[in-house]
C-alpha cells in the first residue's frame, strides 16, 4: 500500500498493530476518525493512554481494577472461601452476568500454552497456591476453556495442591441450554452422559 | 456489559465508536493493548492525534496530504490537464497502484447521497467546476462507484459543465479480468456488450 501522507501511513501502521486489524481495516478506521470532530480522536487517545498508565491489578485476585483491591474482593457480601479460577477479565464479566456466583475470583492472566511460550511462571498461579496453602480457601472452582491448554492448566494447579485438604471442582461441560442433541459434538455429548446429574437437581435454577 | 473498572469501560466505549467495532471487539483490542508494552499505546495515541491535528487537504485536488499541495499535484511529470474525479484517498491509492494513470486527481470527499444527508454542497464539486471553467482542464475522467449515488454524482457534475468545451469520460464497466461470463451479473454483461471495444485496442496494455 502506497500512502501519499507519512502522517496517515504512520497512523494506519499503528492501528494495524492491533489484533485482527489489517492494513485495509486500519485505513478505514483512521479515515473515519479524520471525518469526525477532532475531539473524538482526542478522547480515544486519552482514554487509551489513561487506561494504560492508571490501571491496576487487584492485589488479591489479579483482576483489572481501578483500585488496589477490586470491588468484588472488597465486597463483604461475597464468600471469600470459594474461589473461581478464570483466565482473564472477560471470564469474570461473563460469570458475573449470570448472577449465579457469589464467591471471589482468581484471575490467572492466561493459560499454560507451550505453543505461545506461556509457562506456569508467566501466570498468577503461585499466589493462588499460596492462598490455598494458608487455609484461606474451602473450594476452588476451575472455569477455564475446555481446551488442551485449559485442561493442562487445571491439572498443573491441581498437582500443586497435592496433600492440601480442599474441595476442587470444575464447571460442568455438557449440552448447551437450547441445543439439539443431534448437532452436539460427540466429546461434549459423551462427557454429558458420564457426568449426568440427578434429575431432581436439574429442576433447580 | 458490566465493567469492574471505569478506566476500562471508558477506553472500550471510545474504541467502540469506530465503525464496525462492537463492544466485544473493542474489549478484545483494549485488553490486547494492556498486555503490550506501554509504548505501543503511546505510539498509537500519538499517531492518531498527530494525524488529526497536522493533516492537510491539498488545496488543488483536496486529497489528504502532509503538505499544502500534495506530491501528485506538485509532480511536474504528471499531466495537469487530465483530471480523474474520485471519491476519497482510497480510490487515489487504488488507481495509483495500477500505474496506468499519469494525470492529476480531484477528490470529492464523498458522493451525493440524499439517504445519508450528503448533498452537492458537502462535496468539493464547486472547485472542480471552477477549475474546468477556467480552461485549465482538457479531459475529466469520472472514476466513482458504479452505484446509484455514483451515477447521480457523475450526472450532477456533467450538468454543471454544460456549455463548457471539455472531454468527459468515465472508466469502463465490464467483465473483470479473469472472471467467467456465466457468473457475471446481467447489467455488467449488458454494458460490456454495448461498450465493446475494437479488438486491436484490447491487445494493448
Amino acid at each position: 500500500m502506497e500512502f501519499s501522507s507519512k502522517l496517515l501511513e504512520n497512523a494506519v501502521y499503528e492501528m494495524s498493530q492491533l489484533p485482527s486489524i489489517g492494513k485495509r481495516t486500519a485505513l478505514r478506521l483512521v479515515l473515519h476518525l479524520l471525518q469526525q470532530p477532532k475531539e473524538q480522536t482526542d478522547r480515544l487517545a486519552f482514554a487509551l493512554q489513561n487506561l494504560r498508565s492508571e490501571i491496576k491489578h487487584c492485589k488479591n485476585c489479579f483482576n483489572i481494577s481501578d483500585l488496589e483491591v477490586c470491588e468484588i474482593c472488597s465486597n463483604p457480601m461475597r464468600n471469600r472461601k470459594v474461589i473461581c479460577v478464570v483466565e482473564d477479565i472477560r471470564d469474570v464479566m461473563a460469570i458475573e452476568s449470570t448472577g449465579q456466583f457469589k464467591g471471589n475470583y482468581h484471575v490467572l492472566g492466561g493459560i499454560i500454552s507451550p505453543m505461545d511460550g506461556v509457562g506456569p511462571s508467566d501466570l498468577y498461579i503461585e499466589p493462588l497456591v499460596d492462598k490455598v496453602k494458608k487455609g484461606e480457601v474451602e473450594e476452588l472452582i476451575f472455569a477455564l476453556s475446555a481446551s488442551m491448554e485449559g485442561d493442562t492448566t487445571n491439572f498443573y494447579i491441581f498437582k500443586q495442591l497435592e496433600g492440601v485438604e480442599i474441595k476442587v471442582s470444575t464447571i460442568a461441560r455438557g449440552i448447551s441450554v437450547g441445543d439439539e442433541l443431534q448437532y452436539a459434538d460427540e466429546v461434549t455429548l459423551g462427557r454429558s452422559i458420564l457426568n449426568r446429574i440427578p434429575f431432581e437437581q436439574s429442576l433447580k435454577g
